[in-house]
Parts: structure tokens; C-alpha cells; sequence
């Protein structure tokens, strides 16, 4: 078989849910999940202000080359965010107005991408959400051939085609599609517990009780002096 | 004695010095210092046009552990500025909204950290300022001991309790509290000579005239020709 | 010779060739230029919204000595982005708002930098834009020589006096000045090109079809299936 | 089901096949595998000349704590390698002489470390090799839970238990068990092809002719000119 | 007073002191003083195989500029270690061989350098042993001032002069002067101690048993699972 | 006319120049320049103990993509150092040791690459030198065009075909043609000074008083106190 293959797959996460998920945003449901999933936090939003949830397109470029997002685009489906890494490094901007223009229109809801963009004014324009490591004016060509839909690895995550990707002013986390449900209702649960403690804490009761965490401290050692 | 403390101080900076610094600003009042004091640049606001300056209730963590600042909550004063580092380089997400609010609410006024913070739209909205290294949202656990007011290196500088830190756009500067006075007057007289200095550019006058720099380039051997 | 000169020059970039170009933008101008002449990517504009194009004042400094800037100011003509890169890599603050005061007295209308800058949120009040690698509070000395108006280096682009430097949101890209006028006709062709372009992507036809990379994808032995 | 695990697994590659890997090296055999599976080039060898292939016990540990690395000496059998993550960025020293000593004493050949290694010397003198992100003095707790033989991701590559690892000077690849033998075919093939072209090019015949790569320079436009 | 000061001091560790801690070297020394005192990781010896340990001389300049190692040649003691940092970041060469037969004429035993090093194949010959962040051609000026014998800032750690300063493969590690006795008796007690732990895990006894580390496991709730 | 050429020079620095040159070593050629040409510190040697200079044949290659080395190879002339460079960042491993073996035999002495090499243990055993900013595993391309023999900017310094490139153990520096012959003049006045500075130095006279810095240090303001 080739090793370059274009995957046609229904996966995906049902909306409610990808809902949920950008409503609960990145950081808490990281924790839902048991801490996990959080990309390298060199990705960063272009904009700010951007939160977004959606099952994930994935592509897998030649460092320099957007060939393969072309053929992604093709795979998009209403709701979907493209996610895109590079087989090694690059900066290089492999995403501009064109191509957003082009994945709207397909109905994608963002880009995660561990490597470049470029039109970012005309991007915060269109109101088009990117995740990237770098800003670049630097192009690309359409020489080399790559995969879409199939599991990729991006800022240090493993990303399969259909999982749920979510993604805001704290970063981009993953879920896998499979557990996408069960981190939601975790996620709620712990949205509302957040809620009461934060009353608490503004209160000013503080974390060491709220926690418990005096007989922790004592039991690792920690002592209280004061200053000589 | 342990290795671990929290120690209980009142060291600090008087409030009307530290209103002073503030105004003044970080960079003047590092060029008043005698040009120290100057964290790594890589320690950004994660809000533009915040600016500080409060006393430091210093934190020393384990990487990817937050007890720590949970025990600096109890030793905030208001006015305080809590300085959080880690024993090995970090980027994990060690301050959230949660413990925002918790500092907030001891009157803290804001937080500089040599590893990550997230909930960053949170904090934005709370109007609370963090300068950090990074914005992820990877957490932490609770499981580690560290240290509350001892002495500290964040960003490459040493920071002691109680000493003045002054942060802004430009980035973070350290005071240490014995100097702050006189710091804070040498700040003024800066603001006062460049204030007469800006005048003059504005109206075209050249730096080289202004500092009589025309000497020192000659003395360096510095030779005007004109273009083939 | 010396080997630190001060070169008097009138190179330079027609002024309606530099308006044309930064209308067209720092990206478009790369493409058109085949894709050359882009700088590091980590050199970015210290405020968002800015555009501009000049003709390139360049200045090499010691590292932690802004001296040559001073030196430079008075080589700035009206239209002018004053270049500066260092001899070894730095981040310091080489520049701030007083300097800024002096170059625009002269007519500059922004600055490049390799290095660091500071009092960013008066250079945002001003509305002077700089493209910098770094912000830092660390002030520099005036102490040794350097070059004005020599070739240099800048963000792993050589860059000579007169040529044209085009900066916004997307980064910064070099055109030496003697392409510049052909460079802006190929970039007018690019954006009408575009224009159509984006029309059509927005309608729904997909790059695949638009630029004919079926048959591409094919030859490269891109295959594809369904999801099993 | 509980997120941290020790998964006891039977699944390797057959000696024969390693010790096959081995010979070929990990840049033939990343060729052989279609030019994937790659670690991160930041991961070197702490000693020049060693060569190994094995099958993976692989560990996800929290960062500054290597508990789980002792768990996982358990899991080892003769011939395997241990390959180690943290589940956010470290460089601490997590394995030093006293953990190389059980390893070995299990049948482990040596280690892969998306972290830090110490007490390189004793190493170097145990004849142990490690592939490691840092040399580093820093040491780690026994303090927060981790998991082993659970799919990880090490230097962007996924591993999981029992994949094949081939590590030398040049860096370290991954092979997934179930293609291990028809990738050591491939490389075979390789290395007898690379011979033959190795006698010729030393004969002094050039790429351009054995690969007849004189076509595609012309039909990528690129022209041959004399020097003006 | 100056800011600038050249301290004519006396302090330092008794020379069987810190023969004891070159022979612990500088991990075990770390361990011994309870995890502290480790500089970045990315501080490497430029040869194989050195091992010393002296009283730190140290020195801050300016970057790009060798002139107060100079003065510091004059300050130092045998057995001392020059320690040198830069007022921001440089990765410069601020130290060849001929500096290096000056400090040996002195009675220098090594240099650490938070900054670039050059003459390696000298300094190798001359078995002058060097810890620095880079190798580099690039040489400096003699023109700004700075200071010898104040505390400074070397990868991340405090060293004042006199200061013991351990350095060898693994990196450096530096121990505050009146701590340098009681850490090297429990770097001896550690050593004792890791012999007999060395020879029950190369006889094949787990760590998981000899720390007693199972019961740490449970309660961390961490499972063990056959593979599916 | 074409983007990407190949251009066929005569341009280089006679031999009996470059011996000397090599013979001077980097960091001496780079002060006898004036402190010029220093390629970044990271691209370094891949062997221990290399020491070359040659006339450089440059080479511009897209990134992961080495097409155009093979059409440099034709280019190479006997004493040729062939100067690899690619459109933006990249570590692939973009020569092993086929392409060396091709190098070597039309006569090459090294390559300088600000990219990636592989086949170290190779290239070792060839005694064929190379500088890299990496060592990968990571396998490259031949798909997109590039340039042959057109100046290039290699660790932020510009180099032009047949300019001299120096590299050894401290880095690669490189001199324009035109000026090789003068910079060895100079390199050996100062390597003959630098004799006679070596033996007083070695006598125990301090550089303070050789190079007359005390006034210097004097007049910088900087003071020398007592311990307190």
C-alpha cells in the first residue's frame, strides 16, 4: 500500500458535544481528561478572543510544501478544524487568506497547525481562527505528496482524524473522539465545583484549607520560620 | 533546619515608592538602577497595558507543582506582587483564574512567573496582570514541597522578599527594597532630563550634538565616506 | 580603509514604487519577488495593524551599544526604516522612545530591528511602528564603533542601504532596490490574479480543480481510501 | 479505569530482526520505512560509537520525578530498550548510574530520554547507552504517578510497547513491531543497492547522471549561466 | 559608591574541601545539598573528562566584552575557578588560550561561562578545562566596565566569590561557601550509601523494593494491567 | 531570467593562501579580519580535530529537499569546500555519506551545511569534515529547484562563491576573496604577537598591565574595595 493516502472517514465528534467543549474551553478540559492532551505551548492563537471546538481533519505536509492542505480541503465537513503538522520543523507560512477563504467555504471552523501562517490581518479579518507556531511571509510550493486522515503527532500530541480538538486563548488541547462524551459531562462537573470554590477563595477563605493542604506540607517537611 | 520554608516576613516597600516606580516604569527605573534588575525578556505580560509595582512574596515550586503558591496565598500583604520560579525550567500551566481570584482577594496585585499561567481570557477580564514565560494549559499536581519568601532567580535576575518589582509593557524589573528609595529619586530626575531631551529631538536636534557623540566616533575610528 | 564606515548614500526606493508595495503587503511582495527575501520569523511588529515600506537606512551595532543609531539618525531621509542588526546576537532594548522622537524628526517611519526594543506602549501611543526580535527593559551603552549604510545581515537576509523593506502584521521582506519597481508590477498582477481567485474558492470550487493538482497528486502516488 | 497503568505486555520484535535493524542503522532504516519515524535531532547520544536496536518498555513520567522509571524495570526483558517521556518539557537528570545499573542487570541495552541523563561518565564506563534531550545535574522526586507500556509520544514520534527502536550516532528512529521485518528487508535491499552506487559515485560519476536528475533540473526551470 | 567594584576578597573553601567534592562530583555533590545549586544544563564542558572543583572567582561583563576578565586574572587565588557572566545574554567568545595561560599562570584550575569560549583545540591541548554555553569564533572589545568578586547570576544559580564551584561531565553545580564542609560529609555518607545500593540492584533486586516504592504506587493509584 | 541558476565560476583563493588560512585557524582569521565573518555558533563540527579551509561552492536548496547539492557536486573544484544552505530553517539530514563519497571524489575537502548531516559515524571513519547546525535521521527529498554558485547568507553571514571558508574546532568563518590575502598577512602578524604575549602572560604578567588597561578601567569608573 502507499504511503501516502488520502483517507475518507465519517469520524467524527456529534456537535452538542464539540459544543460543550469549547463552551467548557481548553484548560479545564485538559483537566477533565486527567491532564492530558495539551499541545506544546508554542502554538498560539493569531488572535484573541478565539474559542473554538471541532473534530479534527488532520494533514501531513513536507516541510515547505501545503500540496496536502489542498487535498484536506476536500475532506472537510461542517464543523471540522484542519489540523495540519509538517514531517520535519518549519515556520514557513503554509496557510494564507486563499486557503481560508477555501476551508470556509468547505464549512471548517479553524486551523491548528504546527508550522506558519501568513495573512494574519486578512485572517482576523475574515474572523477565521489559526492556531500556529510561528507568523511567517515566508511561501510554500505544491511539489510534495503527504496524507490526509491520518494520525499525526502535533505540538508533541497524538491527533487522529475525527478527534475533537479545542482551542482558545490558552492553547489547543485534544481529545480522543472516543472519550469526547465522558470529558464533557467530567468537564461540567467540574465547571460547577469551580464555581463554589471560587466564591470561597474570593471570600478570602484560603487554599490551604479549602485543599487541606496544611497536614500535606507538614508531611513533606515544610516548616514555617520567621524572618531573623 | 529544613530545606523547605515558608517564611513569615514583613519586609516590603513603602506603598507611596512603589506608586512612584510604577509611574516611572520599568525601563526607566532599571536605567536609574544603573541598568540591572532586568528579568528575561521571554517574561511577558499576557495583557497588553498592565503596570505594576508591589513588594515580592517570592514562591519556589517543583516543575509541574503549585502547592506552593497556595501556601504564598497566606503570606500576601496588600500591595504584594507574588514572584513564582520553579527548580527546573517549566512552561506547565501553574496559575489559573482559581488561584487568581484567591490571591486577589489577599490583596495581591498581580504575578510574575518563570513558567506558565492559563485561563488567560479569565484573568483578562478580572483585570488581574501575570507576566509569564509561557500561556499553556497543561496543569499541575499538589504533591511536591518548595519554598515561600526566600531568596530566588527569576528570569536570570535574583529576587529576596520584600524587594521592589516594577512590570509593564516593556517586561519586569527587580529593585532590591534597600535601594528602592533612591532608585525611585534617580527615576525622577531620568524623567525630568528626558522630558527636555525628547523636546529637543522633536524639534531635530541630532543625538550626536545632544550627547556630543561626534568625538567618541572619531576617537573610534568611525570614518564618513561618501557612496561610490 | 577603516573597517567601521559611515556611508552617505542616496539609494533609494521611488516613493510611489514604496506606497504601491506596502499596499500590496509583505507576503504578496515575497511571492512576487519568487519567493525571496523574508526574514526570520521572529522578528515581529511590536503593535498590531502596521504596515509600512521604506527604503533602508541599515546600522550595525556592538552588541549592548546603540551608539551607531545615533550616528544613523542623521542619515535618514523622509520615507526612510532605519535597519539595525548587531555584530552578535542580542535581545537588549536598543531603542526607545526618545530615539523614536529622533528618527521621526527626521522623517523615518518605522524601525527593523535584530535585536530588542522598549517603552513599547509609548511607541504605541506615538504610533511609530517597530519590527523587533525582542522587548526588554535592558538599556544599552554608547561606548564602540559600527557601520552606517553598509551591507548587512538581518534576520538571515542581506539588506543594503536604499533597498526596499516592506513590514506589517505578516513579518518583514527585503527587495533589493533595484527589483523593486518590477517586483510591485508582479505583485499588482498577484493581487488581481488573487482577486479572482478568492471568488471562486469562496463559491465552493476547490484549490484541487482550480490549480489542477489532481493529476499532481496522482504522479506523486498520493492514493485514496476509505476508512476501513 | 484508573489513567495511570503498568501494562504488562509480551509484544517485541525478534532478536533476529533487531540485531538486523541494528546493523542497518537508524538513517537506513528510516529510508527503508518510507523516510518516517524520525526523533526529535535534539535527542543525542551521550557516548560517540554506540548502536543499538530494541524492542521499547516505554514510560510517561511527570517532569522532576522519575518513579516510574523504577516501575518499569519490572516490565524490561533481555533486549529491550527503555524509552522515557515526561508528559510536560524537562531536562532534569531522571536516570544515573544506579538505574542504568538495575536496567542492565534486567537485560535492558540501553535508554531513550526525552528529558535529562547524569552521571554520564560511570555510563560511559558501564558501556551503557543512552540517548538523551540534556546531560543534566538536576535530580527528580519519586512522587507522582506515571504509566509504562502505554502508547507515548518521545521526540514527535509515537512509540509504543514493543515497537522496534534503533539508535546510533546519527539519532534515534522508530519502527512499529508489525512492520519491523519488512522494513529490515527494505533496508537490506537498500544497503546492497547503496554499494553499488557508492563504487560509482567514488568513481567519480555524478548523481546527476546515476539518478538522471538533469531532466528534472531543466524542467524545473533552473538554468546553467557563466559567471558574468 | 561605584557600581562598578573590583573586591579584593579572602573568602574561600579549604583546599581538602574541595578536593573532596571534585572526587563526589558534582550530581552527587547536588543530591548532597538537598537538589541545589545545578546550572542550566545547557553550560557543557568543552572537553571530555574534566573534573574539578574550586573557589569561585567571579566576574560580570558587559556583552561582547572580555575587559573585566582581565581584571579578574588579578584577583585570583590558586586553585580558584573564574566564573563569568555577561550583563545579557551573549553566546560570544570571550576566552581564548591566551587568557587561559593567564589564569593558569595565576594558579586558575578552570572556567565557567555563561557565554562562548574559543582556541578549544588549544585549550584541550593545554588540558584547560572550560564549561561554557557555546563555542565560538567570534571575538569581543575591551571597552565597558563591570565587576569582579560581587554576586552574580550563572545559569540560573547565585554564586558570590568564594563560593565552591563543582564541575565535570554532568555539568556544574555550585554550593554557597559555609555549606561546602557539611555537604561533602553527607556527599560521603551518600556515596557509602549508593555502593551497597549498587551492588543489590546489579545482583537484580528491584528499586520498586529496595525504596519500597509499591505501597507509593498504590496509594498514587496507579494499576497494573495485562495487555489486552 | 530564471529564479534558480547554476552558475559556473572560476572565482576562488589561490591554494597557498588557503593553507595559511587554515593553518591560522578560524577565530585568529576572524580577528584579523577585524572581528568579522563568524558563521552562528550552532553550525558545529561533527568530528573532533578537523581543521580546513577552502574556495566555497555555494549551494541553495528548499528545505528537506537536496537536489541541488547533487547538482553542485559538478560545480566542485579540487580544494573546494562545498556551503550548503536552504530557503528557510530546517535540521533534515540532508548529506550522508553516498553525497560525500561524491564530494571526495571530484575533490571536495568539507561541507558546511546550515541544516542537517547524517552517516556521522561514516563521514568519521572517511575522515571527511563537516559543520551542521544538526545531526538526522530525517531523509530529504529531490523535488524543488534551487541555486548553485549565488551568494548565500549561512549562519547570518553573507558568502559568495569562491570566498574562503576556515573551519575547525571554534566554528567556520569566512573571508571574501578579494580581502584572503591581506587577512593572512594579518593573521600572522597576529600569531607572531600573540607568541610573545603567550610567554609573558605564561611568565605570570598580568594582561592588565601588558595591554595598559588599568587606566581604562580607571577612567570607565570602576573601583576596587576591600571585602567588607
Amino acid at each position: 500500500m502507499s504511503r501516502h493516502v488520502i483517507v475518507r472517514t465519517s469520524t467524527h465528534v456529534p456537535q452538542q458535544i464539540l459544543d460543550g467543549l469549547a463552551e467548557a474551553g481548553s484548560s479545564t478540559v485538559h483537566e477533565a481528561d486527567g491532564r492530558r492532551g495539551s499541545l506544546d505551548p508554542a502554538i498560539r492563537p493569531i488572535h484573541t478572543g478565539a474559542r473554538t471546538a471541532g473534530s479534527a481533519v488532520t494533514v501531513s505536509c513536507h516541510p515547505g510544501d501545503n500540496l496536502m492542505i489542498h487535498a484536506a480541503v476536500e475532506q472537510v465537513r461542517p464543523g471540522d478544524v484542519v489540523v495540519v503538522t509538517t514531517t520535519s520543523p518549519s515556520t514557513d507560512g503554509m496557510l494564507g487568506d486563499l486557503l481560508a477563504t477555501s476551508l470556509r467555504a468547505r464549512g471548517a471552523i479553524g486551523v491548528i497547525i504546527d508550522a506558519g501562517v501568513r495573512d494574519v490581518a486578512e485572517l482576523r479579518e475574515m474572523g477565521f481562527p489559526v492556531w500556529a507556531r510561528a507568523i511567517s511571509t515566508q511561501g510554500t510550493v505544491k511539489a510534495s505528496p503527504g496524507s490526509v486522515n491520518v494520525p499525526i503527532v502535533v505540538g508533541g500530541q497524538p491527533i487522529r482524524p475525527g478527534d475533537a480538538v479545542i482551542a482558545d486563548d490558552d492553547g489547543v488541547v485534544v481529545i480522543p473522539h472516543e472519550r469526547a462524551a465522558e470529558v464533557l459531562e467530567a468537564a461540567r462537573r467540574r465547571i460547577a465545583d469551580e464555581a463554589a470554590k471560587r466564591e470561597r477563595l474570593a471570600a478570602g477563605e484560603l487554599g490551604l484549607d479549602m485543599y487541606q493542604l496544611r497536614p500535606l506540607l507538614e508531611r513533606l517537611g515544610v516548616v514555617y520560620v520567621d524572618e531573623p
